[in-house]
């Protein structure tokens, strides 16, 4: 090589190394956003006092993009859905200020900080202000009312006083103490979302200065059906962890395991040992968790509960395989989470409103009759079953689908049939006095009935649904169905045994 | 820089983009390769209907190489074993037809399709027609044999009963239901296998015109004994996923989470707090799970199920490490998985041939006694132990394994003798008719006893094998061996004052 | 392009891509360190008779620099603290010799290794060489004193032998024989820490010829509060992995999961289904587990065990927001882990010392006394709170902390209200004679009572710890609480009712 080729091509190497270096960085920098000026004074201090949460809204797409350009992308890629941005969150992008000073009129949990008005909480009528389509299929969602499914159905009211108060002895036996605050927030509430109250003001010292801030029972929580300091319902966060909203993350089971894991509601787990789950484990790493729409086959080998449930799917021609819900229960004809029985879907998401035969706010009576005045019709059922087959036959065909959904109808029909025969030996003790009907869910043998259908009923029927064969069988499945009717007899019989001395 | 030099190092960086794009784009998208005209056939169609099945096969190893080139690889790094490639098949790359219209003469789930033959399953046979040695080797492995050694076994066939059959109270306590095929199909046989049954025919108005579609009953299923409706047994899909067959997915520890993690077989768990799984879980991203053969230490740092019971493994110098086996027990001088007591494995994969010397279908009396004509000898359990101790001793010094493996069978014996004592209770009960034997697992006592052995034994015995400590302890463990004892004493006792009065 | 370019382009292209690749490797493969002699020969031999163990270290930091270098970085850097380091460890990288033939005088287990004193274990005392700071740390930690704490409990020990003896048949129950050597040291032993004794030595025909190998009881194990050869407490290599000793997999929380996640103590399962785990879950693959100092917000974005209990953490100016601690209750003032009764943390490592008003070595009496001279005081639970609460406020605001933990203190009195009610009821089977106080854990009803506070009154603590809802109330939570009171309740009434007779 001669000099001249040799000095070229050294500068022209190092130039080479810059400038490819610059081009992969114009690939991972995007411009800088425009920054609000209320958000940047909050970034100013906080950066310092809660680092993370600030770290975490910089990786976040609120921090890359402004509403305007975000609804500007075609619609299938489009991830917010208002019509009408009001004017201040136009050019900017979604920071600090865009939610903790949105709505503020409404919000009882406002502060004085720094001069400006600030809530401490973000509801999901906040997050409606871009995502409005999301947040109103949410409020038909039985999730947005799971506090009140609870704390406003005297059954339910019944059975967390049974868990939740402490028990001391007494002559006859115990007596409950009403729960606490504190620990129906921690529990039941914990998934099921508090109610959030202005209780009142403090002040406090801080690096800058003495600050007023709002003192909150229920707090902290981020429960699906929370009620919210605004009068809205619901804590997005819940699923859309803060603050980096990761769709990631809300496309990713774990996400749905921290409240759908116990033995009450076990389809975590059951999706891990379904194939659809092995696939997940196995192969996640090269999928694509954040393209909108979702692509089958291409963004993802095997669904993730996001896939089946919520999520826009789309085939490689960019047909639409399912359309976006936030109503979940858009796409399931059956309520497997027994209560007591598998039934149709309620209709409407508020089910405290439900009467069955006997007069009681449950969707079936002890003995399965169903309360359908309140229940989704057949042909609803049909539509909704359709709804999520179509999801199915992306990958399978219609034999293995209707082979598929052929057993778990069956399995609907064995696990009632199964926790109908407990039931009645749940009856007979009451009949005869050998336990007390006044709390179903107090005495040790109604305690076994409870877990017939809340564990083992669950379990098999979710199993069936989800593929997840053990959990069907010796894992919290019919095995346990069987051996908790033979040991409801024994008890039954010993308890009578006891009672004749 | 001169005007020359800028021109140049302008046109010349672009240039240099776009090869090293082609450079990199070259490595990975290999070479087109040849796709049969069937399968170009059924591809032209399915790539709509089910395109995921279509994804996934784009990414299989079978859509990127033809037979003959996979047999031209070096002897470690074959994948494939046949040496009479069937004509059709060397020059194509394995797609759609290659697999589903294969051997069509010996399937009765063919069926007429846009004019071929097509048939619906895919049989361990079919795979058989490159994978003959791993076939072969399979079919001695027990796992083909899960369908018949559960359906032809009548005392297994009591437990399935119990299990899948629905209680309904009668007069003396409660009678079970035979189960249904759709109960039987997705509890126990979905691991185990179904049977699969051509039941008719029926024709489809599709996309493409009216088509004929087989009707199988036991379908869907990929249970590992899997009865194929050409005669043979297995699906290989049980663990290589259809229809990527991944051995990535096959060696990572989540495909055998299908079937062995609940608590009667709790392996995935154990294997998973174990130092293995903890290594796996932390560091596996780093693995290569692809390389063939597998070269420990440089691979992989820790074995996943894979690794020390099926994977052919090779030290850094290749010499031969374990030889890769498709006949799991192999490596394994004990059967942990009690019936009702650990033993020596049996010789054949068909239990259902065992007699022990009470006439019943076991490998041990209820005593103990094992039925040891059945079973293999010292010297071949001798045989697979040094088999399986070659793969620890890559890692391990031989007094660590001698270590391990002296504690191991010291388990084997104390479990055994935990579940002599639960089993004499058992039988006081019988003697005193306080149980009734003609069924073993139906009552409460007799669900108790079950669990003494098919869940708490099996866990201890499987954690000593795989050095999950708490799972020989409290999760499953030695305390509720120790606990079934005593609180079957509790109910022998209550039984027999309820049955005094 | 002229002729001239052309030639001049490809040579150049030629040219650089070997040059951009020798750019690439320059980056990964640092340059070799220097190994010491001795190291060198045991490499020889060792690469060939325990491949993954050389395979693994090549990989650990170890490897890779000098002690010497490794104490120039800058202090919040630093992994090394010793300032006397051995000549002989200067300016080599630490290799088998450097660990295996350190401090030889102090260890029984020494054997003639090919002419060297090597010896076969290697313990917190040979670590300390290097890592004095961390290592006196430990030994404050508790963890420190796991097999001694059991050992020489003598109420421990009750629960130990009742757990592992295996039981007989007798006539008035069951006998539970002494649990053997080989039992104990798998199972609780295997996380508590054996106890390593030299019991002889033997000589062993090897590749190399005749070669003599120490014998050790209790052997092999990496139990964290291991009694070592040379008198030491600890096995760093319980949570640092030999022999990759990978700061990425003790911060992962798959370490901690070896020994806390079974029903005794559940963390790891609790922290997957809360919001933290769930981020872990989903976000970890892009976080940097390596990097020292930890920087909140930059390299992780969610704690892992290691982030809350161990490791040294700043903030992205590089301040200090956690000090590195190796004795992880610094950060806890609860010791949440019932035994029976929450309480405040021991003072001492060596909890064998304590003795409750009873004169019991427990933290509390049956009745729920703490042994309060044996705790640390309300001031350093104050301390220890507040350290730990520096953790949190990097991401929560001081309402979220206060609310959190003003919940978690009031389970504390829930749970332990609960466990009181079913002490109350044992005691009343003690008084009335129907159990046997002798051993507390042998019976039916004794054995429910044990898992009242060792199970779910765990269990309930570390969710409301941790934030995992579910495992506070049905999966093994709060509902298990109080459905043991009532099943206790019931034997209570059966037991009198068999008595009677």
């Amino acid at each position: 090589m001669d000099k001249f080729s040799e000095d070229f091509s050294s500068r022209h190497i190092f130039l080479m190394v810059l400038l490819w270096t610059f081009f992969w960085c114009s690939l991972s920098f995007a411009a800088e956003q425009p920054v609000s000026d209320l958000t940047q004074d909050c970034i100013a201090c906080h950066s310092s006092v809660t680092p993370a949460i600030v770290a975490d809204w910089r990786r976040s797409a609120h921090s890359k993009i402004t509403p305007t350009k975000a609804l500007e992308r075609p619609e299938l890629e489009r991830r917010i859905s208002t019509n009408t941005l009001p004017e201040q969150l136009k050019n900017v992008v979604v920071g600090c200020a865009e939610c903790h000073m949105v709505n503020s009129e409404a919000h009882a949990d406002i502060m004085n900080h720094n001069d400006q008005k600030v809530h401490l909480t973000v509801t999901s009528k906040d997050c409606a202000t871009c995502h409005s389509v999301e947040e109103s299929q949410f409020q038909k969602n039985i999730m947005a009312f799971a506090h009140t499914n609870l704390s406003q159905n005297p059954v339910f009211g019944m059975l967390m006083k049974t868990i939740n108060g402490t028990q001391e002895l007494s002559k006859k036996g115990t007596t409950i103490k009403e729960p606490d605050e504190k620990t129906n927030s921690e529990s039941c509430y914990s998934c099921h979302g508090t109610e959030l109250k202005v209780t009142g003001k403090k002040t406090r010292s801080t690096d800058y200065g003495d600050l007023e801030f709002v003192e909150l029972s229920g707090w902290p929580n981020d429960g699906v059906g929370r009620l919210n300091p605004d009068g809205s319902r619901g804590s997005c966060s819940a699923c859309h962890t803060r603050h980096q909203f990761s769709i990631e993350m809300a496309r990713k089971p774990y996400t749905c395991s921290q409240c759908h894991k116990g033995p009450d509601v076990p389809a975590y787990k059951i999706y891990s040992v379904s194939k659809h789950g092995v696939m997940f484990s196995s192969l996640n790493k090269e999928w694509d968790f954040k393209a909108v729409p979702w692509t089958v086959g291409k963004d993802f080998n095997a669904p993730t509960c996001a896939a089946c449930h919520v999520s826009l799917l789309v085939n490689q021609e960019r047909s639409v395989i399912a359309k976006r819900t936030h109503q979940m229960n858009d796409r399931l004809p059956w309520r497997t989470f027994g209560l007591i029985y598998a039934h149709a879907h309620p209709k409407s998401p508020d089910t405290s409103i439900i009467r069955n035969a006997d007069g009681l706010p449950l969707p079936t009576t002890y003995s399965g009759v169903p309360a359908s005045e309140y229940l989704i019709s057949p042909q609803e059922q049909k539509t909704r079953k359709e709804t999520l087959q179509s999801v199915c036959l992306a990958c399978h065909t219609p034999d293995w689908v209707q082979g598929h959904w052929g057993r778990f109808e069956n399995t609907l029909k064995t696990t009632d049939a199964m926790t109908l025969s407990a039931t009645k030996i749940l009856m007979k003790a009451w009949d005869q006095k050998l336990a007390d009907k006044t709390n179903p869910f107090d005495e040790a043998i109604e305690k076994q009935w409870t877990e017939e259908w809340l564990f083992y009923g669950n379990s098999t029927r979710l199993s069936s649904a989800m593929l997840g064969a053990d959990y069907g069988v010796f894992d919290r499945g019919r095995w346990f169905m069987g051996k908790t009717i033979q040991e409801m007899l024994d008890r039954l019989n010993f308890l009578a045994g006891s009672k004749r001395k």
